[in-house]
């Protein structure tokens, strides 16, 4: 089997236009197949500001109402996606900007309502390897947006970091899979202040651990969460990081085991 | 060679919801390879009033400076295109969303500046068919939306119409292709109050005629103009007509003959 890569990339890029200019140069060096995954970044905030909507929260969260919708798959399918594959082709990749709804390539569930309504967001259920298959076969890179849907016409607002692990996921019975979590930071760290205080391995075991010290908390738990996920599911190599350790190997990082 | 249509919707479909709903359940059922594209209707309009940016015009021309082209490219291939993706996919239309840049489907140029900069607008310099052809091969069908790029990273607002005709004639390498303008009059008209009149056929010869007795004019003309480049460069039929004429061959439509 040929190995693929699968790259997550967030705000830290996404926000800054000469970093991401700087990785798209990168990423394009990057030999086989690979699939690209973004977050949106800070200008879906932005852009409902300038439009006068107020984000919706209950409960302390974040709600995915109707025109909170619309400007997702406005900023995130549309502005960046098509950004980022115009900025891909001048760098001689030959990338496809996709959303879930795209090839039905991830189809997603409204989350059910417990307490809360997160409003127009959706759980992966499925991921269909078809259409991706036949791109990747024919060297064209998929880069996903934020965005699924459910297979009855309505687009849902789904986590970037949860359709990078279900991809990997999805793609691993085709591929020899690796997944790559880049943000701000060089790796899972002991000590928040300390970017050299890089924890380079966690296990299952040790991820027990720094979560009962409280060493691992917070937004770093459901991206490890989706690590352990993607690692206990075929997925061979699961690496957190600055985008950096793609391109240079001596970079610090954390490498997710079983 | 297999058949292939090319659909062109405009305004008047997409920006009634019931009518594109009905619209693309029956485009699904069209037999055979087929292309979507669609136009923006007044969705870029309305988000730019929201967002308060003023129209851009000189010497009476719109001009597509990089804020409107922000705004065209979010409201085009995000809301719109993603939207019509996942209604086609819940009528098991296997649909994927494009824009020019995505697959380096459709390369433009900044349209020079001779009296007037129309700032961020390409005009079509070349359809590549390979990722168009794979995924025609495997059943998928490409939804267009009105931006394409120049290769070196840049997006450009292109009309609706040219990416069509465009299409047409890059596809028929490979096809015997089938063009089709929907829009929300029966055809070309000899009494534009009069849906009835319907010139049924339309050749090079009667188009001369009918420029001269001012009968086709203004905005018919560039439609008119895209018809004949796409007639004579190998597209086998070329129609304008409301989107019926797709559904129930005794809708009167007008048909472009060399």
């Amino acid at each position: 089997m040929k190995t693929i890569k699968i790259i997550k990339i967030g705000g830290n890029i996404i926000d800054n236009e000469d970093a991401l200019a700087t990785f798209i140069k990168d990423f394009s060096t990057i030999a086989g197949p690979k699939v690209l995954v973004h977050g949106g970044g800070k200008l879906a905030t932005k852009l409902a500001t300038q439009m006068n909507i107020p984000v919706k929260m209950t409960e302390g969260r974040r709600i995915t109402d109707t025109e909170t919708l619309d400007i997702i798959t406005m900023v995130y399918a549309g502005k960046i996606n098509k950004n980022i594959v115009a900025q891909l082709q001048a760098n001689q990749c030959n990338a496809i900007g996709l959303s879930g709804a795209d090839g039905n390539t991830i189809v997603s569930e409204k989350r059910p309502v417990k307490t809360i309504d997160y409003g127009f967001v959706g759980d992966v259920k499925k991921v269909n390897t078809v259409v991706l298959n036949i791109l990747l076969s024919n060297n064209v890179t998929p880069v996903f947006c934020a965005i699924t849907h459910n297979e009855n016409g309505q687009l849902l607002n789904t986590n970037a970091d949860t359709i990078a692990s279900e991809l990997a996921i999805g793609l691993s019975s085709i591929f020899n899979t690796e997944l790559y979590y880049c943000f701000e930071k060089n790796g899972v760290l002991e000590s928040v202040e300390d970017d050299d205080s890089v924890i380079e391995n966690i296990n299952t075991e040790s991820y027990k651990a720094l979560k009962d010290n409280h060493i691992i908390f917070e937004g770093m738990l459901p991206k490890l969460d989706n690590c352990f996920h993607a690692i206990n599911q075929n997925v061979q190599k699961v690496c957190i990081g600055k985008s950096d350790m793609l391109f240079n190997t001596n970079n610090k990082h954390t490498t997710i085991t079983k």
